[in-house]
């Protein structure tokens, strides 16, 4: 059989293929008809603008095609021709129009406008919808930029565990993994769960970051980065909470909190960039659609350095500024939304990182300063957002880390070979961790972070 | 302060460097010394060779240095020097040695061999060591071929669900995700546990395919693939299975099982060269200790074309072959390891696809064909190893898939978007999965999935 040529292939080699008979495939996403024409626009996927089919009564099915459902599949035959001055460059004139695969007339996608709430019911046809073809595809093109991103800077991708048997990382919530009956598990003695019995002989839960696993890979292959699922299971039902959401977590040795913070500077202009360049027609979309400012935004970010100013500095700024937040605003405190913001879109009006936190506030793996009182961590704020990457240098002496588990009232024990690696050459490094969906939130303008996740888990769905 | 240089840079570019003084950093792999003289092995991670240092009397810390343990990470500064006749093509006469982490000398990692078995309780040390130094590279180097492959091709990256909601999978055992009180689960009048009030208001488990959900992207995208973790709760103890282990699940439209093929057999050529390619030393390495037939095997892989056979002719084959087998040969039966290996390794001599293996053993989502006693199966078997993929053209009629969702004794309503796809525009489509594990010990020539997962998890043991 002829085999079809993809539509994107249409539009970016246009010239190859203008004038001659060629053969498409794709669903029909919109039919108007005449008495003795018809105009069909042809998805087939590969790209997210359409192709305009134009048929008449020369084709001895014109009566059936001109009736055919949104959805159907077809294979069309014909001519490309340019089309002066119409809004499409060029059009197909059938010879022949094919059916793949036929559509019931109740396809609930039909032309007027969805509410995201609705698709997220049907997410198992939104992806043909204009907006969720266009988000998942970008989904698809920064994962790849940001592999290509490490990758060709010789950094190694690392599948940190996602079943994880220490509830060590300590940064939320965490899902029970087991295959013990819950109905009639095994107890002991005392009443508690005989966890041995489970099947990995202990109390296994999901991941919710892969950074000390990270920091095994970065103190053997020195640059390194994970990208993979992490789970929180807490019971937020905001617009910015899931479940299950992915993350990438790069760790760097030999290198200090400076090192740390251009990384993430590149990489973020990197992803932008790259996601600009090689999904142009989406971002246009999304930019005329979704969020007017979006890449006048996008472009700011990529074409200027990114602020750095200490907390303590922040707080300062935030006090002088007069502006009356919700929080009053005072050394010591986590900084919240609405300062992350202003510091971002009114102080410095760009990316900004703020370093240097209290150590309070802080996880026990970062690195002390030497004041004592600080620790050497990043956030970086983005207009628009706020917080899109946490960071930190992580405690590399042994003795200071062990001090800082026994004062958060942890157990060492748990941490044996986090201690163990900076006994043997546990040189500085640093790492931070990057939310994808918020990553897509911010390169789409897209608000809800179930409409940047095929098949998003929040507190009472998991539907699909 | 002076950035080191990469001693992969030094491989790859060496005429750049050569004659001048440089500054590297790393960690000791091995040290010896003389009255006067030393030489040290550094490997700094960016690279599987070591950088060998010469050190004298003439630096300060002479005594120092020559008495510094394994492990020690080492900043040097010297010139770079060729080393004619000798095994490696330069090295550096250090002018300074710097401590930039000190190591114990108790390190785990001395330069006598040690089993795999023992390196699997250092997980957290073991990719220090040459063997898995460069498997964890060479993973990191095929999934990266493996998202290249697809992404040059157009294919739309999906991270399809690790919690999923449905068992309609029904591929294995599942793994329960809970925020239940194991200790006190809320139940209802009937003694049955209250599924409602757990964290996603009904019973999750982790996912073991996303293929079902790769087919909504398939039938909107055309092209996709997936590429995450997937899990198995089967208590099988063996060096094949893994309970937590990555897979990629390509699913391509307008497709039928030919093309399904085509699409597999490109792609495992592509990972392979691509391997080759990008981590000749540490293939060099597996090819030499290893597993002596490995690369002619590979390199006989990507230069022959895959041999196809259909079920039916193998069985006959299998059984005009006279040999004996521990399972005899009748058609109807699943084929066992003995007779695939028997098969790809004796009959072929290279890859072979099997396909339209009788329904009664395969999943219900594969097409009937129609001889109504097959369906449009296909495994990809590889010398060696046996099966490495696994795949078939779906079944896109609705009644068909209906009627066989009834025949095996599902829930229609568990699988209700999964027809409503067929329903609006349901083209032929077929997929297949590839198990990442498997393709590595395959690359690799390491027969333990242990051995090629960063922190396995297996039945019993989920450490780190």
């Amino acid at each position: 059989m002829t085999k079809a040529v993809d539509i994107k292939k249409l539009y970016r080699d246009t010239d190859d293929y203008m004038g001659k008979e060629i053969v498409i495939q794709g669903w029909i996403r919109t039919l108007r008809d005449s008495k003795n024409f018809g105009f069909i626009e042809v998805n087939d996927g590969s790209f997210f603008k359409n192709l305009q089919i134009v048929f008449d009564e020369t084709l001895d099915n014109f009566k059936d095609v001109a009736k055919l459902p949104i959805a159907t599949a077809i294979k069309v035959t014909g001519d490309l021709v340019k089309t002066e001055g119409a809004k499409q460059p060029f059009e197909i004139k059938a010879k022949s129009i094919v059916v793949e695969a036929p559509s019931s007339s109740d396809f609930p996608l039909q032309k007027k406008r969805h509410t995201f709430e609705y698709l997220r019911t049907i997410a198992h046809l939104r992806p043909r919808s204009n907006a969720f073809s266009a988000v998942f595809r970008v989904r698809s093109v920064a994962a790849y930029a940001i592999h290509k991103f490490f990758q060709d800077r010789g950094f190694v991708y690392v599948h940190t565990p996602i079943i994880t048997g220490s509830d060590a990382e300590g940064a939320g919530e965490m899902f029970r993994v087991t295959t013990l009956d819950l109905k009639n598990p095994p107890k002991n003695a005392d009443g508690s769960i005989d966890n041995t019995q489970d099947f990995f002989g202990k109390e296994t839960n999901l991941t919710v970051s892969g950074q000390l696993e990270g920091e095994i890979f970065a103190l053997a292959y020195k640059d390194i980065y994970t990208f993979g699922p992490t789970f929180r299971a807490e019971n937020s039902n905001t617009s910015r909470h899931a479940a299950e959401f992915w993350m990438i977590e790069p760790e760097i040795a030999f290198a200090e909190l400076e090192d740390n913070m251009e990384l993430a500077e590149d990489m973020i202009k990197y992803i932008i960039s790259y996601v600009l360049e090689n999904a142009p027609e989406e971002m246009e979309f999304f930019g005329s659609i979704v969020d007017k400012d979006l890449l006048p935004r996008l472009q700011n970010v990529v074409s200027n350095d990114f602020g750095r100013v200490t907390y303590t500095e922040a707080i300062k700024l935030l006090q002088e500024s007069g502006h009356n937040f919700e929080y009053p605003v005072s050394w010591g405190m986590d900084l919240q939304t609405e300062h992350e913001r202003y510091i971002t879109e009114q102080i410095f009006k760009k990316p900004v990182f703020v370093t240097d936190y209290p150590k309070e506030i802080k996880a026990f793996y970062m690195r002390l300063n030497e004041d004592e009182k600080t620790v050497a961590a990043m956030d970086l704020l983005v207009p628009g957002i706020g917080e899109i990457i946490g960071g930190s240098q992580r405690e590399e002496r042994e003795d200071v880390l062990a001090g800082k588990i026994r004062a958060m009232g942890l157990n060492e024990e748990d941490y044996w070979w986090y201690l163990e690696l900076r006994k043997y050459g546990g040189v500085k490094h640093a790492g931070y961790g990057l939310g994808f969906e918020r990553m897509i939130m911010y390169l789409t303008g897209m608000t809800n972070i179930r409409d940047v996740i095929p098949f998003p888990r929040t507190v009472g769905t998991a539907e699909f």
